[in-house]
């Protein structure tokens, strides 16, 4: 939610006093922060590396299946439909992380540890939103995110899902993405936004320092 | 520095005792890690974007100047080759940042900030590692880091360096890389690595994977 | 807001239970503490000296530009006659601060940083309660703080006010205050107060103590 | 307050979006957590031992009347029936902590502590759940919470309680307790809580591991 | 380490000047505290409970698997006999909590997790002062800690141990210990101790308070 | 300890390396800092008022006691003599505060604190730095620190001191001070200094500026 415009006197602002995070007003110009629901920042002390690589396979499978957890939390505490879009979605996609860590897991240790999925036991086809995107495959799919490298992830990802059988690709490089909306003109002083009078000032000084060039 | 393999019952891990930083030993694989001099972590503290672009702009312009202060302070720290390397390399790109951010605030408001650099008064040219990388060009040219996107700062970055008068120049696209070397074999249990036998373990592993597909 | 006086065994602190904020009133005896909207308290990490002297020059600039922002969003969250009679004063001397040190910058580089104010673009003289206290001249004067220190940042503090063009002026010593007033009675077993019971019980003591002097 | 069980697709974690802590819901399983009323954790900082006796003494002497306080300012915050039972019995119990903490202070400088207390001025009695407490002379009970040891204590809690003179007494051993209440069924996912189904099948293969024995 | 006593213009505390770790002789007495190699202390922040069974299951047995490779890290920074006999016990009796999690992954979910273990893939028996230990079969033994409690434990903690076969037993109590040695006299002033003046004016107070019970 | 001067591609800040504490160099200017001997930073966690008076006292009277057990600690790391110059003279103003706490508690409560005094039982007198300044009477007083306002404290700062029965002595306004000296020269580019020639170019710019005014 942000805040409409207001002049100088007015309290455009008022709506904070009664919310329960008031830093993206404060500090994230309107916008989404790197913080909990309580206000509390990411930190680095979340930086973890043992030096052994089937703990770190381990810990890796057990915070996707927590953040997965966190998100079904999420996704039962809001029916907004944006939001359920994109948790729907992201239930999804960290699903296939746990299956990769799970299968990382059996090649290097030989057991199975994909038997142990889905924790929780509910399945993201359980969830409306998250069921339309395995419906099309969502989940099946690993990218290699690079043009030439990190393809020795298909001896990992490979063979058939674990939940439903169907058969696994890694596709080379990333997503495709679709064209980022142009977003509605914000005219808010304290939101990312430009005076139509400040705007025609630049726009003025771009022109003069083109020809200076 | 890392620590050398030992048997069970031997003590390589003894030089841990005296160093000013144990975490890149206990917590970090023997790599680096997103703390500072003293092990305090990097903190979503530090994000922070006020909803007016002049000030965001003049805070980067601060921030970017500060970082290459702090580069400075480091340099003079060591005289270790590979230190003063990559040191010397970031005191330019960094310096890059610096006058892309006064160029930005001159744009906006009119008034010429890149007379204010560099700050420190100490030009890169007077650092040896940092002077090399000039002497190519590397603080003058700015990366769009995307094939199609981010055009628009060549509106920006134009015109000649303030501090040595080189035309400035936008470059579509990322840097050229160079290979990753192939890391030396790592036969440390507290080290990312593996053990012979591990390694011939996953391997059949991987070609019963392989073949179960 | 204060809760009020009741008896043991009713709920006087019931209020508690929904505010946004509970540090002030279990830990502050209903009084301000040195925390932010969240009840996050002040850190000794903001303490910062880079060891040159433009830089910190430019980082207070930053700073106090970034405050008055601050108090802008605050100003503009409430309506309250007392907290808008704080905020507009401060806001003003705010302002001084961000012109005593564009004017610092300005002697220190040779560069007109005072151009780039007010950030935000919106003028003090904007708020009806900042611009009654711009209408007694209170944005045009810095105090020494001393009686007899401190008197060359007249070298700085000179010539006008870059926003309205007055004549800056510097005042040796402190601000007058105003008497402080006395504070109502507030017979509340948790915020500062005493029964008038113990207050006879000390006045008893302070007469013995006098004599056993 | 716990919420209900939904399917997958309904909110029944919806009453999050406005609770002051949401901690307990999102990383706590519904139950209580080491947390301030804000979500602050408790900290090892709080951890000290001046090496000095007295000076110890004295320190958990006056944690001891802070603790009494806050338990006091909890007290007048809510009148549930179950809250002010358990911090009506604690204000006692914490009672004698400060007394025994006076106690031990008198016995080792000389100097009779126990003419501060209680702090604050009010008594337990006061209070209508922690006056029924005192009748029956729980104020007046020292455990030595083991078979043998700590049997000392009985040197330095001895004679008689100074708010009403009642004679103190050691116990040893532990405090009898009252049988742990079956709690009642939670088929809640995000809680402890296990389904109908989930129960047969683990009950079926703990059969089968106790004939595998 | 301790320092010495030392007269009060004397310096006996000067070996802090360059030690790690200096909060265990200002803030510690100069014993253990609940902070780690830098200095960082504990936090409630560790403390979770995601309210899915498994995935708490899941949780611990990473977190014992984690706590094993520390102290296997421990082990080798010091070849203290004391250290090493502390750090030799703990890993066998850690490694009793990684199988008992494991084994109730394998109750729950139907999954052979003992076959993960030891994760590092160094067994416990490779190292002399854990060896030890295990020959006394230290890591087949599992305590309910209670007179009447927990027996139930009995269901998970039966049949094998997975690493050599060993008959695994429940334990119903506390395992008995030794008794506590009596500690060296400390007469430093900074560090728990007491002078002998102090010891015979306590014992007089302790006296008179038995006389006047 | 500050660095030395050095050029561009040496090394004065080597000794950083192996330092304790490297936050005075890198983010204080090679000054002191709020923080502790680990870098941790002083926090507002440390502002509380319990609301309630006598608690309040007591409370402050334990800080003074601790803070006196740790200047002691401090007077026993290091004999420099301008460290032991200046915290002898803390012991003995701390000293003050101790005993003005412990009279304010005796008028409030009727308990003699002052008995209680000194803790540690090691009298100030025992240091010969803290001596020498008692030898002055410089425990007897107690300053108002303004000119008109907080002189009630003469009822509370009255009578003899307890340690040695010398006269209270309660003084308006703030203690006179010495002359603050000059500091040297320190043309580091990373510590307070400015170059020769940035001077010269200042000075320019000041006299500009006065004829502008």
């Amino acid at each position: 939610m942000n805040t409409k415009e207001g002049a100088p006197d007015a309290t455009p602002l008022n709506p904070l006093k009664d919310m329960r995070l008031s830093y993206p007003f404060l500090a994230g110009a309107q916008g989404s922060m790197p913080i909990d629901s309580m206000g509390r920042t990411w930190s680095g002390e979340y930086v973890f590396n043992s030096g052994n690589l089937i703990e770190d396979l381990l810990h890796n499978f057990f915070l996707e299946c927590g953040a997965r957890t966190h998100k079904m939390k999420v996704y039962q505490t809001t029916d907004h439909p944006a939001a359920r879009e994109v948790v729907g979605f992201l239930l999804v996609r960290g699903g296939v992380h746990v299956v990769a860590y799970a299968k990382a897991l059996e090649i290097t240790t030989g057991v199975d540890v994909t038997k142990l999925i889905p924790i929780p036991s509910l399945n993201n086809k359980a969830f409306n939103e998250a069921r339309k995107y395995e419906e099309k495959g969502v989940h099946t799919k690993l990218y290699t995110w690079s043009d030439n490298d990190f393809n020795d992830i298909a001896q990992i990802w490979l063979g058939t899902h674990p939940e439903d059988g169907m058969p696994l690709e890694v596709i080379q490089g990333v997503p495709k993405g679709v064209p980022i909306p142009e977003a509605p003109e914000a005219p808010i002083e304290f939101a990312p936004g430009i005076s139509a009078e400040d705007f025609k000032e630049i726009s003025k000084r771009l022109k003069v320092a083109a020809n200076v060039r």
